[in-house]
């Protein structure tokens, strides 16, 4: 099976342990929305190829980390774009879950979703217990306070924020989770997977701020625009379009370069060179890619 | 040591782990805040007297599963509070945590609760990981979709709602997921100790809806008479004072008289009583309580 039919699965058995007859109809619906159809699934992608990297094969766990922290994606998008953050209308090309279910539904869905991403590494966990305590306590770090995602929205909410530690929380800090997960969840040390984890969340963040900043809605699928409305700091900004794109390219290489030997290097450098084509917006790619 | 003083504890190390000299410091004091100073702490009470009466010691599992379950609560209140739903201003006695710290960081603060909860769980199962599984999802489905306090919220957001599905979701179901985690996590079968979790939820909802309908803000910390402004379904509406005391009182001998034969059982029963003088408001309380 390939790696987006077993995310796909894994997701889908997920959503539909929270819909039944009985369910509250509105919040079962929102949380269908918030997940599918999905984008590039690019962090459950990392995950299940750094898996298949430490020779996994297709274990339960592996899918099931790759969910959760997709998951948790959804629900850091569905939580980022209410009105008191970003305020936006559009994501993936669609409404956004509040725009389309309202504010306290939408609040409602991500609160399910982060407990949902912990039940499915319980339900694989049962198989695999041993390795569930690490995996979760890496995947929650990736999410939670201090150095999470939701510590990096936060920092949003302060006057001055230092920029490498509110980009490594906001964005980075799920790519390493996705990494390391992967390599735990396969019964991996996880630490040779860091850098992979942190370049890569490096490298999207540079190409969220150019997105961000070219206003192409249609690429993006999302409201353009946000991060100088907004005043966020940015890569665009600081360094100009050219010097952004020279920056996304040197955390590319520089997360190809981090791979560790093993088994599966050469298809995961093959993998970070494809997610490099998505990365860089199509009017600046360079012909290499 | 004596169970406030482990539930305390077992708080404070979690919140603990969320502070950092490098963290975003509001996000940080809005954790601390929503945490401490704590209610009554009556579902993680419950959790270590059913563990107890399960013959349990003292097991870390068990303090982080009662720490778990009081860290989902309040990040329910804090979510709960919030504008788009019961806009309160006023939660035990103090401004609740978006009147101190904004929307933003309620929302947030909420988001990081949840992860930390199952953060919690993730640190205390690698001396157990075996149990670590079944508790998760115990407490999982306690608090998403489709039946947990997510849900129950979730059903104020539907043109109507079953009541009993709604009450049993927005209450009853955190207080099943306190006895029958408190049971799993001392190593016992949870199946004997749902009743009792029914029970006292069933009962801790009317005892809400007194408090809320008799408007006695100093007693309950909180906003009142907010369910008469949300034109929620309240016991009070339906079956007068006098009717909903005793449909309090029927519930709390209910639960009471579910109580398994066990080693702690008259103990249990003891903690009810208390728990059952608490829930009665002041001026209604009969006098053998």
């Amino acid at each position: 099976m390939s790696h987006s039919a077993r995310i796909e699965r894994a997701l889908e058995t997920a959503v539909a342990s929270a819909q039944a007859e009985d369910a509250a109809p509105g919040l079962a619906a929102a949380i269908r929305y918030a997940v599918f159809p999905g984008g590039a699934r690019v962090r459950p992608q990392l995950c299940l190829a750094v898996a298949a990297a430490c020779g996994d094969g297709g274990h339960d766990l592996v899918d099931a980390a790759a969910a959760s922290i997709e998951l948790l994606h959804c629900a850091s998008l569905v939580h980022d774009d209410l009105p008191c953050f970003d305020d936006a209308d559009l994501r993936r090309g669609k409404p956004t879950v509040h725009a389309k279910f309202g504010v306290p539904l939408a609040l409602l869905t991500g609160d399910a979703l982060i407990v949902m991403a912990f039940d499915v590494l319980a339900r694989a966990g049962v198989a695999d217990p041993v390795r569930l305590p690490g995996l979760m306590s890496c995947i929650a770090r990736g999410v939670g306070a201090p150095y999470g995602i939701v510590a990096g929205q936060a920092w949003e909410c302060e006057i001055t924020a230092p920029v490498d530690a509110y980009h490594q929380a906001k964005t980075g800090a799920l790519f390493v989770a996705a990494t390391t997960a992967g390599a735990l969840a396969a019964g991996s040390d996880p630490a040779p997977w860091r850098a992979l984890g942190e370049g890569l969340g490096a490298a999207y963040q540079v190409a969220d701020d150019l997105l961000d900043a070219l206003g192409d809605c249609e690429e993006s699928g999302k409201t353009s625009g946000r991060d100088d409305a907004l005043q966020r700091p940015s890569a665009v900004k600081a360094l100009g379009v050219r010097g952004a794109v020279a920056l996304l390219e040197s955390h590319l290489d520089r997360a190809a370069a981090s791979i560790p030997e093993c088994a599966g290097a050469k298809a995961l450098r093959e993998t970070v060179r494809v997610q490099a084509t998505r990365l860089v917006p199509k009017q600046l790619a360079r012909t290499a890619a």
